[in-house]
């Protein structure tokens, strides 16, 4: 069987940059990824804060210059599903859909992707007001109403981010008690622009064509309201697609998979980047370094293992 | 005195990439720069490898594209040269060429300069063929014959530059194997007007007002020689600009910032990123991300403290 020197898994900003640099370094590498290019990003239209493009840019167009720019230096990009990753005798072998392939190093970019509420509405009015990213649609808000979904830091700092933008901010929680450190709950209630709306379920979210309001179920007297709104940020946790490296790797209690700054990850020869990975900040730009940085040690790693 | 959010304190891929993103988050945000816009990049003539641009991009407009983007959510830019940053009563003082400045958080974004060989004949020629922009001196030497010193990508990527231009150019490195990316390396070898001197260090540059040759002994025999030439490129690695900040924060033996994956340095509140700090991968990609990250981190030190 042909040893590869790297197989990245999948092909998102992470994977594709990683697929750049590793054509860059001249390694015979191989990218799998299990549907179409793009990753987490492409939930938004548009993206503002990729640094070089001041108008901001398309996220498909943005991925498909990513995708075109591996491509020339030599990159393969093949559509296949990664079912199992261990070790072998000369590194590692990639079980896949479709046949099995050994290479010296493996570098995950699986991303995550954002929990879904799983209600009416929801699926259609992605990208018509229904956002995941507050940092990424933020500014698309600017004098709206907006509903926050969601209890933890992420819920809170984004509902905080958003406030700077919007009318009016609308936190629907179902507790009466935050995950989110008090520190930042404190802020949010001390800002004008922020509401509460505490144990309260969001059950369909409203409009033909863009959000026009959700609906609410006050979890403790059953009562329904509506709360009106041209957008809704939910922020319920995002899932890290690693669950079939689960018995190889060292993952936090979310299933991140944890990396030390140059990438590498409990097992030497595997490397993680982008949103799989357990870090601070989860958005193109840091997702795009990681991948640089996670080629040139898996280069690093094979020229010093010869 | 009026209290920013953040100064930061450099203006090229990190510094601008922490100002768009500071600026996100709606903080009060300063940049200084000593100069002007772009940091090391302006080195080299174009960039290949920052994903987004698959036909490379001229690296003037890349920095251009960048300071506008940072310029557009409201970051004010000033030509300041900081002389010392100290902690005060709310956070910290920054005492510039131009008066004192009070901020909660400080990025450092200062990136770093080429190093020098320290020989003879160095700097009395500086300026008189010995140069360490490609970019910059590239077109004074045409069919002449040039000296490139070094054996990382920076070295190879200016060969080859630079061979637009000479009738020859020798790179003379004092290893047999190169830290440059194979591709690099590869084209290098197969331009007619490249010649390699390996396992070579050059000891002395000769030339009463301009550069006639370098003196280079083989590292394996000893043997010295002489290579005539007119221009001597020397890329031999970099040095941050840290010195100012060397009472405040740990720095690593090179004098690069040490910090975690969130750019925290060892003084709460301070946060480096890009070329100034130690890290495995100097690129532009990696300066931004890492820049992202620290106006993230700078933003949640602010939301976290009272």
């Amino acid at each position: 069987m042909n040893l590869h020197d790297a197989i990245i898994i999948g092909s998102g900003s992470a994977g594709l940059t990683a697929g750049l640099y590793a054509g860059r370094f001249r390694m015979d590498t191989l990218v799998f990824e299990r549907m179409s290019p793009g990753g987490q990003i492409l939930l938004s239209p548009s993206i503002d804060n990729y640094p070089g493009f001041p108008a901001g840019l398309g996220t498909e167009e943005l991925i498909s210059r990513f995708k075109k720019q591996a491509e020339e230096v030599g990159i393969d990009i093949q559509s296949k599903d990664v079912l199992e990753v261990k070790r072998s005798s000369d590194g590692f072998l990639v079980r896949t859909s479709e046949g099995d392939f050994e290479t010296k190093t493996v570098i995950v970019a699986t991303g995550a992707q954002p929990k879904r509420l799983d209600i009416k509405g929801e699926l259609r009015l992605t990208g018509k007001g229904v956002s995941y990213c507050g940092t990424c649609d933020g500014p698309l808000f600017k004098e709206k109403d907006i509903v926050v979904i969601g209890g933890g830091d992420r819920a809170i700092e984004e509902a905080l981010f958003l406030a700077a933008y919007a009318k009016k901010v609308t936190i629907i929680h179902r507790r009466d008690e935050f995950r989110a450190s008090m520190i930042l709950v404190e802020k949010a209630k001390a800002n004008p622009k922020i509401d509460f709306f505490l144990e309260g379920v969001v059950e369909e979210i409203y409009g033909e064509n863009k959000v026009d309001a959700v609906k609410v179920r006050n979890v403790k007297t059953g009562a329904e309201s509506q709360v009106a709104c041209q957008g809704v940020f939910v922020f319920v946790g995002i899932l890290p697609n690693t669950d079939f490296l689960k018995n190889l790797l060292d993952r936090d209690e979310f299933g991140f998979i944890i990396t030390d700054q140059e990438m590498r990850t409990s097992q030497a020869g595997i490397f993680a980047c982008g949103d799989c990975r357990k870090k601070s900040l989860y958005q193109v730009v840091t997702a795009c370094g990681d991948g640089a940085i996670s080629a040139d040690s898996a280069y690093k790693y094979i020229i010093n293992k010869k």
